[in-house]
């Protein structure tokens, strides 16, 4: 036997006994004819003492940081505590060990804040994975997918795996595809998700499904975006939208309870697509905070129909206002006092390309009432303080004011608030505020290509009360400068988003689940009867025998975990994650095939450089 | 909301209260003026009442097989109870109902015994996923996932997601790969298992490890196989063989409690590789019934060193087995009177193409103490006695004695004796008995290449006392003639597979974890350093580091589930498998990709014919 106890579990209690540890040895400190070696595996560290005195002194096999240590000895309790760890009390004497094996210097040290850079730590993720910070992120990670499946269990659900050599139909994000040998010319795709499979389930009557399960997306990365992801993937028939939101409120706050200790008791606020785009400038609005935005003056949103005049702040002889599409403004609380520095700052910070403004007003409403802005020429002190009331600023509030295009400008503000609450810490890792946000917009406009695009995918249903609408409507557009005025600009999905802090962790809908429905959809889409046969016609068969009414949602796991572990980057919370490139730099993967892989899959490389 | 209470759970107790059932229309029975409709969900079938008085004629709304049927009404006790079914004892008085949506008339009948064939069962997969056979074994499945992973969890695994774009690095089976579009030229790899990864978890200090997890291996299909498959992964850090056979009996166990309310209480049984392949003729013994094998002459075992002279038989005068380089003997119970038919149709079984032999020789051991064999003229009734008794059969049993070259005639009698088992109801689907098969060869010879192979992997620890005799001999084979004789046909592997009825369901190692030994073995294949590193360098990098001594197993969850669900199938206990040709007959899986594709990945076909 390795070992009779982990590095993590002796008390003082035990001092007194002979025990066996193994372990990795974390730092050795010598004092005269003493050594401590501080042992440490997946659950703790514990202190050594090897020395002359127990014959197990080191200078013959000297250790080094990272050795594989197999060491016996007796349980003591410490003169000298250490409250910071739980085997803080006691030491091991050593009469015995073994190197099990040695380690050469890591390339950079094996803790919390180690000197190894990203691209080191991806090189040697083996031991990157030996920090206590990743070995934490992949604990809550497990933690998280427990509680989860616990909870599913607990309401029904059954776990059923999907396949993953499934026929490649593009829509959206591109597939990857994997040549068959058995069927030469021909070609699996990997699953962007398991979207018609647990459909499929729903008519085959496996009334509540789960998966914790590997997707597939060949996108170009972001910063945040992995080609392999995971997902948390759930169905239920004979439901509405109501009994969703409930289930699955459900299990995040049973993962709050289990994973973070956090009774989120109440209920999740929910709010329209509209509201969220009109309040917030965004669909995944963070509601840690208020700094709503105020709507001075807005063209439209796309989609909806919302519409602000600009009464408060036209006709005033300031261009810049006079002429903008849409004028939005929110209120940084306690920034009155603001330098011309700090508001130079913050306008640079809006003028970058990722922003994209041309610049910033602001009003300083003063502690003493009075107001002060950017604009002071246009603006009379009434009309600043009009405008500020509007922005629901109070006194000591700093009013920031953006103006231009409409979707350009509601991005800029939604962007500038979250940094702002950022900037006077309003967005804390450790406070966690839900939303579900609701109506999204079934179409979306491509303006390429002048027609309807699923906003959320095909196969989701139009609220039931729209669904004549659809049906009775022409998809075309005849006019595109007026595709607003169509009538499917309008019609509302079935479809609900759960957000976290400003994240959408997970979304879903209810299905379509009739034949003619979907076949509509798939034409409103611009697909032939042919293609729509070709890519879904084992969908479409199924709705004629008997398809339930049903609906689910997909959380995002692996970001899930990340903003339950306080942090913004999903690599983090995952064992062996790809690089911007897609390139697993460890394995040195993606990498060349042999010629006989090439011979037997019959495909050769076609490269265009 | 669609229903109150599902199709399995209303009870007499439940009479008089007023609900809403939702599901499949299962049967429709007209009496005069009442229907009586069985509707039918995952969870069981209730009795649904129609009829006039109820204001719920149903001569307007006909209803069909598998439609999908909201029905309101009044729980009742019937009067005719049917004792079969858990809800027999009521029927629900219907008030009002609404078609929540038709079916065709199914191709098949939705019934345990169903009139459709596989292929037309494949092709409407969401229907026979339908049929409570399959449900059951879905079921079945998701029972032995839930109670392996509590297992697991309780006993501080840790389920941790390996990737599944990897690198190619084929060494047995072939590889499916995936082209890269952001890297031209180059190709991920879907895993054929997680092994190095998982030790390299192990690397990393995460000392129990598991995963429930698909594999890939691009095989030409047998009957039994799919190119997707689950496996249950597991790692586990500072263990001897001892430990992992502890831990891993132990689940099962547990999955055999949990699932099948069996107690498994006995030690689970242990026998040599050698040992199987001497008794039973192969290394996955059926031990549920003895029918032993006598070796009455054999050469030898492939890397082991087993013979047997053949003086029970030799020199008799009977060619057949004097020039037999091996004769062996099962004693079937209690067939000594078989007919001449009977023991003409075992011949024939054995001379099958499958099976390959040249003929059978029995003896038959009469119940009044006398002998009678297909070989009177060769062997006196004493002979015939001494070989009887040493292939252990009593009076009325009947010998069966198979002779040629070692390697097939120990298969063909190894079959036979399955076969045996099978016609005389020896091997029983309810009962389980498991078995450890142990010290298998660590190499294989393979005449071919002149080489040695790995029986298991390349990651296999060869047995702790047997490390120097694989270091400090020269793998090369001067003469091939001989390789039995060298040294490395001796090694054992630290290798365990676990047996249940027949099948191996798991299998694993103790791995090495030094180096320079795995060094030595990539060697002792025939891989150039180069080649070594351009595959596993990351490996041989990661054992620079501290790696623990580590072994793992993993387990063939399709499998598994098959035996405990009684069938010798995997593919009904897949909710979606593919066919022979590696097609999913429903999807229409693989296909042809669009010209884009190509261009985007930088490939194209390169067809043969």
């Amino acid at each position: 036997m390795f070992r009779t106890h982990t590095c993590g579990e002796l008390r003082a209690s035990d001092a007194g006994k002979n025990v066996t540890l193994a372990g990795w040895v974390q730092t050795v400190r010598k004092f005269g004819a003493i050594t401590f070696v501080d042992l440490r595996d997946r659950y703790g560290i514990t202190q050594l003492l090897f020395g002359e005195e127990l014959n197990t002194a080191l200078d013959a096999q000297p250790l080094g940081r990272e050795f594989v240590l197999q060491a016996i000895g007796t349980v003591a309790e410490r003169s000298n505590k250490n409250p910071n760890i739980p085997t803080g009390d006691i030491e091991i004497h050593i009469s015995s060990f073994t190197i099990l094996n040695k380690s050469a210097v890591p390339p950079f040290t094996i803790q919390d804040d180690t000197d190894g850079g990203d691209d080191l730590r991806m090189k040697y993720r083996f031991l990157d994975l030996r920090r206590n910070a990743i070995r934490k992120n992949l604990e809550l990670r497990y933690a998280v997918n427990r509680s989860a499946r616990n909870y599913l269990h607990e309401n029904h659900f059954m776990d059923i795996e999907t396949p993953f050599l499934i026929k490649s139909t593009p829509e959206g994000a591109r597939d990857f595809v994997v040549p068959s040998r058995m069927n030469p010319g021909q070609f699996y795709a990997l699953p962007q998700s398991p979207q018609t499979f647990k459909q499929l389930l729903m008519v085959s009557g496996y009334d509540r499904y789960y998966q914790v399960v590997k997707c597939f997306r060949d996108e170009d990365l972001r910063a945040d975006r992995q080609p392999e992801f995971t997902q948390i993937d759930c169905e239920m028939a004979f439901v509405e939208q109501e009994d969703i939101l409930n289930m699955f409120e459900g299990m995040v706050k049973r993962i709050f309870k289990d994973v973070k200790n956090i009774d989120y008791s109440e209920k999740v606020e929910r709010m329209s697509w509209e509201d969220a785009m009109w309040i917030y400038g965004n669909d995944k609005p963070d509601i840690r905070f208020g700094m709503q935005i105020a709507n001075l003056k807005s063209a439209f949103l796309k989609g909806g129909k919302i519409h602000a005049t600009g009464e408060l702040i036209n006709g005033a002889g300031f261009g810049v206002f006079d002429n903008a599409e849409t004028v939005l403004a929110i209120a940084a609380p306690g920034c009155s006092e603001y330098t011309r520095k700090q508001t130079d700052e913050l306008t640079e910070w809006v003028k970058r390309p990722q922003i994209g403004m041309q610049g910033l007003v602001y009003i300083k409403c003063n502690t003493d009432g009075t107001y002060k802005s950017s604009v002071d020429k246009f603006y009379s002190e009434d009309k600043l303080k009009a405008i500020a009331d509007a922005a629901g600023a109070k006194a000591g509030d700093l009013v920031l004011i953006l103006a231009g295009r409409e979707e350009r400008t509601r991005k800029a503000t939604s962007e500038l608030r979250l940094e702002m609450g950022r900037r006077l810490g309003l967005r804390k890792d450790d406070e966690f505020k839900l939303l579900w946000v609701l109506d999204f917009p079934l179409f979306e406009y491509d303006e390429e290509g002048n027609r309807w695009v699923a906003r959320h995918h095909p196969f989701t249903s139009p609220k039931p009360d729209q669904i004549d609408t659809m049906i009775n409507n022409n998809p075309v557009i005849e006019n595109a400068e007026k595709y607003l005025e169509h009538p499917y600009s309008n019609i509302k999905a079935n479809a609900y988003d759960m957000v976290l802090n400003g994240n959408e962790i997970g979304g879903g809908s209810i299905r379509i689940y009739q034949r003619e429905l979907q076949e509509k959809m798939f034409a409103a889409l611009g697909m032939s009867e042919e293609e729509a046969q070709h890519k879904f016609g084992f969908l479409l068969g199924a709705f004629e025998y008997g398809a339930p009414p049903h609906g689910g949602i997909a959380y995002g796991f692996d970001r899930l975990c990340a903003i339950l572990g306080g942090s913004e980057s999903i690599r983090d919370f995952i064992a062996f994650p790809k690089n911007n490139s897609g390139r697993d730099v460890m394995l040195d993967a993606p990498s060349t095939i042999d010629q006989q892989q090439f011979d037997e899959l019959q495909i050769k490389l076609d490269l265009k450089n």
